[in-house]
């Protein structure tokens, strides 16, 4: 079996410390500055992990993510990672839930950034949880900054980002040569309440549009969409709990979408997906259906 | 060791094959129509895993890929995956380099998915395997829809998008409360050749804009943002082979940045990132440098 005949060398690769890890991307840079901060990797020095937990489920975490979960000792996680991704935390770690469902923060902001430096200032391997990326829409830039200011160390994980797991397990490419040339990530909800995205930016043509944590505003999103320019029939899906065994999508247009989400009671976490290439979920949902056709060699 | 008391657990999570998990998603779902195809994952006939190979560091591939990839017959990939990468496929599969380096093509993309077919025709599990994300500037949505006009059932699996994989790594957030509303990925490479980006868009405050395949264009891209708008001093950076061992980072500002990433020798592959967020790397950039105050309990 190959994965018996790989796992060692596979194995062998992940053994690499962290310390080694970046003394080899320093040294292959040419840095020949100052070694890294010894006490940095200390027994007696703590480490803030920002580890994106990707979309939800746990096969789309990184390696990395995964390693990292494995080997430490408190874990400060959101509302928006999954059952199955904190289950493969050490079961030994501690738990600290940091809240963050819209409206319903468990802690602030602020005392989020605080309760990191103070379990690092306690010698503690800090997991910091994050559904997604931790750097789009994860406040994660605010928490390294708070970090810095207080000298504690800390790495960043990159995740698969919801709207990449969403477009993929949907059957929606984010991205299209014959219709989409961009794509565009905001966000329904912003620091100071308001609503006022930039809706001329979002209408534009020959562009896909993903809106995070924007589902209770649907119908808002949808009417300001058509208001400032976008087609009514322009295709829009809404997607509940993507790549969870949970998921569902609601595809429509603009103008129907709402109605439609409504009466399927989709509800937060949700992501709403606006442009042409949300017709192709008709041929490339290969999640819900394979084709019957006979296989035809090229 | 935590890690060893987990890997059981950890292993049997893995061994859900596709088949049980698909039906696993499908009952939760409440779909209880046609089962899945008999046909689809029968000995004799063949399958297309359409996987996100990340950013470049191995250790940023999903746990779902890190799997497929061992399991395979054939890999048909790109020449933006990393050799490190491509090492960790099995060792038997028959390797099969597809191209697209800028200009380059070793096969067309017509040429790509005929091969798919043919190769998933003779019953092969066929890893196609691109960097990034499959759905973002991947072509991963016209081979999907080759594949289904011909039968051949596939499974895409979502990667960290080379965006978030050197936003993270260069300490760059995609997205801050304060400054950045919305993150736009745009291509500087597109199917006519052109150079019409949709450079108004681009070109607005409040966003990040990160291009992907434009490093060639760089001069050309600050120009147009410049000409449309943008403020000359707007910070930008241009980062060469993100996340791997080569990783080079040239920040600056719209007016600066094209002399400065021709004095550094900056080559494909490379992002462009323009936005207020690019400053923040003088406080985030934890793989360089980590601060040297002294821990602070809060």
């Amino acid at each position: 079996m190959p994965r018996n005949r790989w796992e060692p060398r596979q194995r062998h690769r992940c053994e690499v410390s962290l310390e080694e890890r970046f003394v080899r991307v320093r040294r292959a840079r040419g840095d020949t500055g100052a070694a890294w901060p010894a006490t940095a990797f200390g027994s007696t020095r703590g480490i803030v992990y920002l580890v994106g937990a990707g979309p939800g489920d746990p096969e789309l975490l990184t390696v990395r993510a995964a390693r990292v979960m494995r080997n430490v000792d408190t874990v400060v996680y959101d509302y928006l990672v999954s059952e199955a991704v904190l289950a493969l935390v050490d079961r030994r770690a501690e738990r600290i839930y940091a809240g963050k469902r819209q409206g319903c923060h468990a802690l602030s902001q602020e005392e989020i950034n605080r309760l990191l430096v103070t379990l690092a200032g306690r010698g503690k391997r800090v997991l910091r949880l994050k559904g997604g990326d931790p750097f789009i829409f994860g406040r994660g830039g605010e928490e390294c900054e708070f970090l810095f200011a207080h000298g504690v160390p800390f790495e960043v994980v990159p995740g698969v980002t919801s709207a990449s797991g969403a477009s993929c397990y949907a059957g929606i490419p984010l991205t299209h040569r014959d219709c989409a040339r961009a794509v565009v990530f905001a966000t329904g909800h912003l620091k100071d309440g308001s609503a006022d995205l930039d809706w001329d930016a979002l209408a534009r043509p020959q562009q896909t549009v993903v809106i995070y944590m924007g589902i209770t505003r649907l119908a808002e999103i949808c009417r300001e969409l058509v208001t400032h320019g976008a087609s009514p029939d322009l295709p829009a899906a809404a997607i509940e709990r993507a790549t969870t065994a949970q998921q569902r999508v609601v595809a429509a247009t603009l103008a129907t979408l709402p109605e439609r989400a409504a009466t399927a009671g989709v509800r937060p976490p949700a992501l709403i997906v606006v442009g042409e290439v949300v017709k192709l979920r008709a041929r490339l949902d290969w999640l819900a259906a394979q084709p019957p056709a006979v296989l035809a060699a090229a």
